[in-house]
Parts: structure tokens; sequence; C-alpha cells
């Protein structure tokens, strides 16, 4: 490792910011820290917040859930807009929620639900929040320079990212974006934060380094990965995804099985949760698919554990390795009683 | 990387976690978060105290006065025993102090101070807490599995380390072990608390899990330095730290440089603080040796930042290194109009 208090690392870290500027198309501060996306969830609330702030958290899965627990933790006001699982946020709610109550500080929304692989309809919620002039705090962190999202053009005030989603790069990284909106109410903001400080983040970075020794060897790796992703073009790598996902649901759907997402222009182009067909046991579709044809699907979450699996298509995964799934899925689900449809290569 | 919720990972964790126990010394468990050390140090306090706890937080360098700002900003009420840089805190000053104040819960310390090159008498400090009957946090970062300590048979409630250290792999995971009396004590804890809560570390431990998203890599390299640690066997791992560090020392004052730590039964076995001569720059040092010499040393921190230089000699450092590192320094210092003494190889 070189020595994160030296030259290199400064140089490192310095064009890996530039670099993440890019696919979080803006100007404002990302700051990069050594945790999982979760630790970034915890820093975008901490950082803005006050014991007893009333909060709008948008919620339509799982990781909608982690957002509001992690504000209750700290103290927050929490309001819950729940949306049923396999549908995305609809603005107009949220719209009427914020005139509702005027005393809400901040908006809590996911971009890309993972565990419904859904993804919201952020730029008309984005839309919404900025009319009524509140906080918005967004967790990116399976969408962020995979599917379109521009923080500066819509308006976002807080984004959070994590480096092993669409930026291949191993776990261990969690990247932060903070607007001027979001810098003014951390001024006020009340709620206890040290390892998760932003503005101490922002002070370290300014020398090319992090307040705490950072996870050096996966700089390394985001650096690379931004330089490739870089080359391939932003809308490039939108298109890319959008394609292999649009592949990913046709093929499930010729295998005679059902989208979890209720309404398919907002499916995610990264992840794809699937209905698992009745009779099939979700864990012995995953244990069978992994150990005769390496592929592995992930299971559901919370509720919804025992009723879907789900297909990753973000970052570096090919067309072949879809059709390798789609076909490995085409031979393994009649072996465990689902009878498959004539099925075209 | 492979699916931190498939079974590869459970195995990984579950070998690597009980290697660390042999280190640790330890059948208390303990738990693997991906974070810098700092953020298992805040997971020490947040896990076991609640706002207005009085602590006693013993200090004799930057990183004893981490802990103590850490504790601050959740709220602990803080009794600052400090020590003067460059020496050992003393137990009876500890005795003392706890005798004075009996609604102190818990005492804050640094095992090894990585600022100064001090390594506190642990065993001893850890005796009068326990005699006290108060619960005690350690910060064993940067000395943990490279210098004696014990935590079952010294009674260390919290020790906290970090991957980067004697561990040899590369910073992004820390660890935190916690005894029986500390989880008595996260019951009674309102200190905030959601990506570090480490109740949740241990129920997902017990399914072979982290609960966020781990630095899968990072286990790999660790599983890999675990082993090979193993072979060589603790005691073995002790003695060539000591040995480095002997080495380290015999070869900094032979070039006529004086060592920070006062009294040498005190000096770190993990990292050794140099007095800059006089009318030499530590910066200029530095540069002079990483330019020239290509050899990494450590400035000061804090207020000895421009007085002290540091030698690390823990974890994948050969005596052929620390003969580089002299001969180096032996050829650096005279052009920055430092006069060597006849200096033999």
């Amino acid at each position: 490792m070189v020595d994160h208090r030296g030259r290199p690392f400064a140089e490192l870290i310095g064009r890996v910011v530039t670099r993440l500027k890019k696919f979080y198309r803006t100007e404002n501060d990302v700051l990069i820290l050594t945790a999982s996306g979760t630790g970034a969830m915890e820093a975008a609330i901490v950082n803005t917040l006050s014991p007893g702030d009333k909060v709008l958290a948008v919620t339509i899965g799982s990781f909608g859930d982690r957002f509001i627990e992690i504000a209750e933790v700290y103290g927050a006001d929490v309001t819950v807009l729940g949306f049923e699982w396999g549908t995305a946020a609809d603005p107009e709610a949220i719209r009427d929620a914020l005139k509702a109550d005027s005393a809400i500080k901040a908006v809590l929304v996911t971009h890309n639900e993972t565990s419904t692989g859904v993804t919201n309809p952020l730029q008309e919620i984005a839309q919404v929040v900025r009319e009524a002039d509140r906080l918005l705090l967004v967790d990116a962190i399976s969408g962020l320079g995979s599917i379109p999202l521009a923080t500066d053009a819509w308006g976002l005030d807080v984004v959070v990212s994590g480096s092993q989603k669409g930026w291949m790069v191993p776990p261990g990284l969690a990247f932060v974006s903070m607007s001027e909106r979001a810098w003014q109410a951390f001024e006020t903001s009340k709620m206890p934060r040290f390892y998760f400080d932003l503005a101490e983040h922002r002070e370290f970075l300014k020398k090319g380094q992090t307040p705490f020794t950072p996870a050096v060897s996966i700089f390394y790796g985001l650096d690379v990965a931004l330089e490739k992703l870089e080359a391939e073009g932003v809308e490039a790598v939108y298109a890319r995804h959008a394609r292999l996902a649009q592949m990913t649901r046709e093929g499930v759907k010729r295998l005679g099985l059902e989208l979890f997402v209720r309404d398919e222009r907002y499916a995610s182009d990264t992840v794809t949760a699937v209905k698992c067909p009745e009779g099939v046991k979700v864990k012995d579709l995953r244990n069978l698919m992994e150990d005769e044809f390496d592929v592995v699907l992930a299971g559901g979450q919370g509720k919804i554990s025992d009723s879907i699996f789900r297909i990753g298509h973000l970052g570096l995964v090919s067309e072949a390795d879809i059709q390798d799934v789609i076909e490995s899925l085409a031979q393994a689900l009649p072996r465990l009683g689902f009878a498959v449809p004539a099925y075209n290569r």
C-alpha cells in the first residue's frame, strides 16, 4: 500500500473524485468513505438533520425501509410514505404529503430499489421536492453510474453510491455528494457523527487525503474502472445497462416467468426481480443454479424472500452472461417441476 | 467478488474470525466491520455507553485524543487523564482517578500510541480497571497481533484493531471484540448506532454474514495473512516485532539521533518515533528519503508534526528493510546538514 498521507495517494484520490463527479453529473463535493453503501446512507442523514426533524421517507422496498430505520435511530421524526413492493413511488403522492405538512424538512428516497427491481421516477420526484423547497436525500447506491441520474440538473442534495455496484470494483468504498443546500443544512444539523463527519472529509480532501485510513487498494481498482467507464462514455454506459436489462426481461418472460415489477416502465436496468413459479422453492433453485450451472442468483429480501429471485446485470456483465443465465434457468426449472414453454435460444 | 450472502463467504468469514480470536486471545465475540480503525473506535463507544455516561479517557498522544473526541461527540461526560507525549500512562494515576469518582463507568485507553511510538503497560492498567470494576475499552489498532495482548486473561472488554496494521493486509476492515460485560453494557446503552450496531453484526455472523456488504476482497487477503501468522505462531510473531524494533532503535541511536519515547521500556515494537535533529526539517528529510532512497518515513502528528519522524516496523517488514532505512538515513542526514557519527554498517 502507498502512504495514504503521501503524494501518490493525493493524486489518486484527486483523479478518482474528478471522474466520479462526471458520473454524478455534478459540481458538488463528492466525498469517499471507507464503508458499505449503508454507511453513506447514515452519513447522508447525520450530516443534514437534527433529532426531532421531520422527514418524509418514501419507500418501495427493503432499502427504502433501511433509510427509515437509520433516520429513526438518530431521532428524526419520520413520516412514512410507502408504496406496494413491485411498484414505483408516485410523485403526486409525495407532492400531497409535502403540502400536508410544511414542517417536513427533508425527503428520503431510493433511486433504484434493489430488493424489488424497481427504479423510481427520480427526476419527477426531485421536481416535486424542489418545488416544495425541501432537502432531497437519495440512496442511489445500486443505480448511479448505470441508470440516468443528473445530480445538479435534477437538484439532488445528497446522493449516495457504493463501489461494488455499477462501478465494477470490490465493495468497501461509498460515495456521497453534498449540494450547497446540504452544506447549509449541515451547519445547523445536530445529529452526532465522527467517522461519517462529511465536513472532515471535505477538509481533508483539499489536501488529497481522507480523515481516517482509507481502503487504498479499492481506490486503485476504482481508478481503473472509472477510466474505462469514462472512455465508454456516460450515455453509452446507460445504454449498455438498458440493453442487458431488456434482454434479461425478455429472456425471463420467454421462460414463462413473471417479472415482479408491476409496470415494466419502472423495471430496473441493474437488477431484475422474478416471481419464483409456484411449487419451486427459491432456495432449491438458487442452489441448483449455483451448484450445477455456476450461476449465482440472489434471493428476495424481507417479506418477499421466499417468493422471488433476482438477476443482477450491472457493471461487468456481458450479453453472453445473460444468455447463459436464461439458458441455465431453462434447464434448471424443469428439474424442479416447472414446465418451461418451448424455448428458442 | 463472491456473493456475500452465499456459502463461500460464510466459510471465509468463519475461518477468519476463528483465526482472529487466536490473536485476540479471546473466546469473546470478534466482529468485523468494513471501516477504518476509527470506525471501530466509534463502535466501541456507541455500543457500550449512553449520553451523559462518565468515562475516564487516558491519553498519551493523538490517537488517545481521538478516543476522547468520539466519546464527546456522542455525549459522554469525559474526564481526561493525559500524560506527556513520549511517556506511557501511569496505572497508579488511573487507580487514583477511578477512586476519586465512583460514577466513572468506563475507561478508554490506547494500547500502542502510534503518534508517539509508545506502548502503554496495558496489563497493569487493565488490572487497575478490573479491580475498580469498570468497563475497559481498548484501542489496540496498531498493536494487536504484533505486541503481546491477551483479551481474556487481562479482562479487556472491548478491543479494537484494523486490517492494515500487523495483519499485513490493505486497510478497509476493522475488528472489535466484545466481552460479556460489554454486551451487558450494550443492553442499556443509548447512544445511536446503525452501521456500527454490533448486535446486528453478531446476529448476522451466526449465519456467516455481515449486516451490510463487506469489503470482500480484503477478507481474502486477511485469510491468507492469518494463515501465515498462525503458522508462524503468536509468540514468534511477537518476538519478530520485538527484534525488528530493537534493531531500529539501536540503528537510530547509532546515527546520533534521539528516540522520542522517554523511557525505552515503553518503546513501541511496531513504530519508532525519532526526534528530528535540530536544523533539519522533517518535511525535507521525508522528501529526500522518498525521492532518492525509496524509503517512506511518516511525519509526526498534531503538536509534534514538525519535530519527529517515524519508522514503521510492523507486519511484512524484514531486517533488510530496517537496515536499508538506517543506511539511507546515514546518507540522507548529512546532506541536510546533520553530521552522522562515524557509522558502522
